[in-house]
């Protein structure tokens, strides 16, 4: 069986592994993500001796999908001043020799759910993180939907809750958009203290079911997918799922009648891969750009 | 050349045409809606001896597009009552004994622009109306997107604006979407007069742009669409597509980089088919049901 690369390329972190065409992890390191210079040889060395056939990426944004343009495969405007700009997939087939395929993290983790977890019986799909940022990755006809950029969905703008305590937003583009309003670091902002204090207090998260929700009702009104994996950092505070569905029930006002509607637990449902999603999908990256179509 | 029948169903009229393989309209005529009993004759009357090879329906919602439904090409839920769960598609096509394609009416205009309009050089656009209500067909790898049943782009929830008059919101449902906000009779609820005597008011028209400018903003975080095309009624107001564009501007805050996002004139668009679009993309819905692909 044919053995595959995958890299799950963020800000902070460089998740590498190895994976088979059945989507099974084999090995895994994980690196921190300091310059290219510094983290690529050795993300370079890590892959060298895997015998893998293809790599994929799944890689921290804005970086460019346009095969048909010239900065194809590039990590663009981050903000992350040493990988602005810098030709990832180039350098990684350079080094590897082997065909890369590349797309955002969400996509990558959307499209592991949705070729082994929770959302591989649907064909549209959205995997949403609410972490560090708020990241949408968007499946269409089974497949990530890229659009003329990619979906940047965490920044739709939202209608400000106004009991809201918060002055301003967590992003520095947006007053009122759901990143700015519902990603942690915002949480923290809002309420003054650390992010783990936050767990037992009803109000917090109140108002990030009342955000969250909103968003998903935005989604869903733009999108109509077929299911929605809530799935970050945040979500793993187990009283917010449930609060999340009665906003997005409250929020709907009955409008959209559906028989996938009559039972959010099963739409609106948590991540299924053990936090693996990312790592499986760029093992399906790699695979497609091997030609390897499952 | 093959002749094809285009109905751009309405909740108010049926516009009822014919046309060619290259979206050229023959002929016309428009019918009240009235009930089925009343207006399903005139209709089949009108197309039945026209030569034509299929029918292709633009059709007013909500409406069953999944062709795995046993209600498929029904109008369902729709609050005129005597069409509610009208099999439309099967009527017509046992009238007529000919292929019938069904889509929503935004999604047909949509198509009609993406196929012989100002979208046809893209893949991925959307098509805004702001009218009686507002709809927004998608296209998607050229082709009207449905997802789980069809997007509600009117109803995606918004942030008031602070200075706005009105209480409550013109969208039974939803004190905040779009629809409430920005649609024709909730013009006419805000400012208390008929829509023709706020022609000439600013604030009218700057609070307009503020809500729809607002709503574009959510589809480009969602979509990335290539290209935008704005119609309807609401939009024959000279000032607004530049207030519109102006408002998208100010409201994604820099975040997207894009080279078509440099100029908003040409990524914001009026509709090119001086409304014919509907019934154009009605012409290729008919087109497509009978795989005459073009």
């Amino acid at each position: 069986m044919k053995r595959f690369g995958a890299l799950e390329a963020g800000g902070t972190k460089m998740v590498c592994a190895v994976g088979d065409e059945t989507g099974r992890i084999l090995d895994r390191v994980s690196l921190p993500t300091l310059t290219p210079a510094e983290t690529m040889p050795a993300m370079i060395d890590y892959f060298r001796d895997k015998g893998i056939s293809a790599l994929g990426i799944g890689c921290f944004g804005p970086v460019d999908l346009n095969r048909a343009s010239p900065t194809y495969g590039y990590i663009t405007s981050t903000p992350k001043l040493s990988w602005q700009n810098y030709p990832i997939v180039e350098k990684f087939r350079e080094a590897l020799g082997i065909p890369v395929g590349f797309d955002t993290d969400v996509n990558a983790a959307a499209l592991g759910e949705a070729t082994w977890g929770c959302t591989r019986d649907v064909q549209n799909s959205i995997y949403i993180t609410v972490g560090t940022g708020v990241g949408v990755g968007v499946i269409i006809d089974g497949k990530p939907y890229h659009g003329m950029m990619h979906p940047e969905g965490g920044h739709v703008l939202l209608n400000r809750h106004p009991d809201d305590p918060m002055v301003g937003s967590g992003c520095p583009f947006h007053d009122n958009c759901m990143e700015g309003l519902a990603a942690g670091p915002s949480l923290e902002k809002r309420w003054g203290v650390k992010g783990a204090e936050l767990s037992g207090r009803k109000e917090v998260w109140e108002l990030e079911a009342y955000y969250i929700g909103q968003a998903i009702v935005d989604y869903m009104m733009v999108l109509s997918p077929e299911r929605i994996i809530l799935g970050g950092g945040v979500t793993h505070q187990e009283c917010l799922l449930p609060m999340v569905r009665r906003e997005v029930e409250k929020q709907l006002g009955g409008y959209l009648r559906c028989p996938a509607l009559e039972n959010l637990d099963t739409y609106i449902v948590p991540v299924s891969l053990n936090d693996n999603q990312g790592a499986m999908g760029a093992i399906k990256l790699a695979m497609e750009e091997l030609g390897v179509y499952n």
